[in-house]
């Protein structure tokens, strides 16, 4: 309830970390994204300044990030937006983060091989729940991936 | 103004239909979007349908998603939504379009190589701007890659 | 998971009809969004046509809503997409759906005077969790007010 | 181009400062925003702490907000996300801006009573491009209101 969801398009400015916990694997890295914006009297691009982001991918996600992404990759990031505040030493700092459920290469700059996994059985490849991916305290369910029927196709 | 932008998670439905137009390359193809929903009650995953969208991607991501995009490939497709009604053979039919701006294979479900596209000196290799991609009226300026100073990484 | 969030901006195009049901009340309306674009070369505004969205709302947001808004009215939108197709007298139809979490008047058209709802003690006054809004089956939570110690002002 | 668009749906944090400027006039607030997640395993919602927005509102809409809004109001917030770091007082500081581009009382929380602008014939009442509400260089082009031809109730 009243999540922040935000999709950013931008690229990956720092190494891909990746450790185990046990809620699971997570990667972090941080991430820029430049607006442009078209100044229309000036008929001219404006750069709308570049705003940093850590993003942070559990599980499957962050595996499969951190095994398939490097530093400058453009990326389109989906997940949940959060603004935190906290003390450090002995100052007030503010971290925004963005906690990912979705996120791949912008194929607007380049082309990419996809290599689908392969399911465990029983394992929990994927965060199935928003709850999860933070609190990690909730047993997982792999969703069937969704059937689709082949449409007739409509353009 | 008043556009309306999504972020779709879903899986491509069809093959990728590519042709040259005279305002650039097009592909189209149709996305299959499934959700699920905690039921709390019940303590289970529900179906919640799945929605599908015609989603179209000019120039550069036209071209790279024609190049590495197949039927069944789990995709986040970012972009303007649009929905158009139209008669056809005598009956008022119903589209729902999505104009892609940024597009990538999602990493929560496979791994991926990305190749950078080489960026031709003069050509517009990116829609650059908003009008741009249905008009196709307007000369193409190819920004410069965002400059991404590495940052403090801030975790 | 892997629902399509969507926030429309633009204006109630047919009278609001609310009804009770065993699930709590909905209202349900049409909503009209007109997008405009920028053309560069023009130097002018295109009109990208105009897309209709059938908006449903559960519970204190569907009776608010139909105690405070007439057709024409501007409203912001918040809340998940759908697309359905169903057969109707023989036809295949395509319904675009969106199940409001949040929405209120757009204050860039005009002013608006808010009056909070007083919250019964024990009843749900919100629609406390997706699933609930669409399956119903489940027990509500009123969410306490969430406590907004006064930040200081950081501009 | 590369624009990050979200919705924050919340409260007010401190009262909207209103001030004149060359290029029109601005509204800002600090804005909060408390996400709730289900957790499956505790049948519980936790908390996802709040997060600060500094919400800035041009012309039409800033002003609006200024008559219309106090502390504590529910909102729904639309618009373009930014994240600056600057040094202040030899300290760097994040800051995470919302230019609302669109913003209205949440009626999930209550009724409001809706009093439409009269638009002046030649005046600029509303943002009428990205660009310009930041550079506010550009000349203001009232757009007409959309012709919302009644459409034929479809549910």
């Amino acid at each position: 309830m009243n999540e922040t969801t935000v999709t950013l398009v931008g690229n990956v400015a720092t190494g891909v970390e990746y450790r185990e916990t046990p809620m699971g694997g997570v990667a972090r890295f941080r991430f820029a994204v430049t607006a442009r914006r078209w100044l229309r009297e000036q008929a001219a691009w404006a750069d709308g300044g570049t705003s940093f982001y850590t993003v942070s991918a559990w599980r499957a996600l962050g595996a499969n990030l951190a095994a398939s992404v490097t530093v400058g990759d453009p990326l389109v990031v989906h997940g949940r937006l959060r603004v935190r505040e906290e003390e450090r030493d002995g100052r007030r700092k503010t971290f925004v983060d963005v906690d990912a459920v979705a996120a791949g290469h912008d194929l607007s700059r380049g082309t990419a091989a996809f290599r689908r996994a392969v399911r465990p059985v029983a394992a929990a490849e994927r965060p199935s729940d928003d709850a999860q991916s933070q609190s990690g305290m909730e047993a997982s369910v792999t969703p069937a991936p969704p059937s689709v029927e082949a449409p007739t196709p409509v353009f």
